[in-house]
């Protein structure tokens, strides 16, 4: 009979890899790659080589018709364009809320009367220690946006239902926004709760 | 009045970055970094980083009694354990029906008679070209796991109920994890179908 989690040892004690070193092996303009020795838990050791991210925020933006605000933006790894919601990088120091606020305006022209956290999520467990905020905004009032230089992006309307047909169809594969629709289909159904007060309510700017 | 995509220029090509020169500048034993001379749609240009990956496997195995088979493993990254689906990389030419089936017996012992494709997704399109695979696999057998050197990690069962909860409550937040859930509920909504066969008739072992 296969164990339940809470028959498991408590604990990530008979699992962990402790830092024996750590060399930064590549220092690029946008990607800071580690190389750590480590000692697994049965003694024996090995290397670790990973991403030093500085995290970043995703934002679910809610227009008043339900609508959602989505952008579609040149991917270049994987060479074609991405529907995605729309979101960026920390910047050094940067709350979580204030980066959201920033890039929302920034990638769309759109300001939220009404923010909302859906915790996060971490996209690549095994070779980056990247986190991704996710943060829900409404009462949506659109504006001029103020793309960064050299940065080109679509920004469109789209219902929760062709949301969900994209990501059926395959048309969306991006993991955040993929994680943005169990959030709005949980939110919708009464099952997960958001708690929406205004960005100044959350320390944005601060 | 916000454009829907369909409002939009069909395509990328006013999106498109075009590679004007591919330089590796890391080769890592598990982590290799490409960095690109691009021309932007403005006639810039401009240079993108990023992780060449061989692409993954993960797998959402369903119970008789409707609980899944989870796992607790530790990730570096992160210095600290996750609780996720089973998922392994690509061996070179793997198809993915052949990786899932290897990485389910590795991992948890589990050999499964139907499997069914849940497409997949990328979780880092901004920095890597990673595509993860994701298959369900019901019709569950247990017999003796065959970990990799190096590899701990538990096994467990959960229900649906207790994975949602944990997500919500941010003890899950591994993204494809996340994204098994959305799987799981829009199936079991009827929303979204699931075609099951045997792993031989999805081209597994060819």
């Amino acid at each position: 009979m296969l164990p339940e989690l809470a028959d498991l040892p408590e604990g990530d004690d008979h699992l962990r890899e402790q830092c024996l070193s750590s060399t930064k092996v590549h220092a690029g303009r946008f990607l800071q790659v580690m190389r750590d020795e480590v000692s697994l838990p049965d003694g024996s050791s090995s290397y670790r080589e990973y991403i030093v991210h500085p995290g970043a925020v995703m934002i679910v933006p809610i227009l008043d018709d339900g609508r959602l605000v989505l952008e579609r933006q040149y991917r270049y790894p994987h060479h074609r364009a991405f529907i995605e919601f729309p979101a960026g990088k920390l910047d050094a120091g940067e709350a979580g809320i204030t980066c959201g606020v920033r890039e929302l305006l920034e990638e769309t022209g759109y300001t939220a009367a009404e923010w909302a956290s859906g915790g996060e999520l971490r996209n690549a467990i095994a070779y980056s220690d990247e986190r991704i905020e996710i943060w829900f905004a409404r009462g949506l009032q659109r504006g001029e946006r103020r793309l960064d230089e050299g940065e080109f992006l679509d920004v469109f309307a789209a219902s929760e239902q062709q949301l969900s047909d994209w990501i059926r169809d395959g048309q969306i594969t991006d993991a955040k926004t993929m994680i943005a629709l169990l959030w709005l289909q949980q939110w919708r159904a009464g099952r997960w709760d958001l708690d929406w007060r205004p960005a100044e309510a959350w320390g944005a700017g601060r």
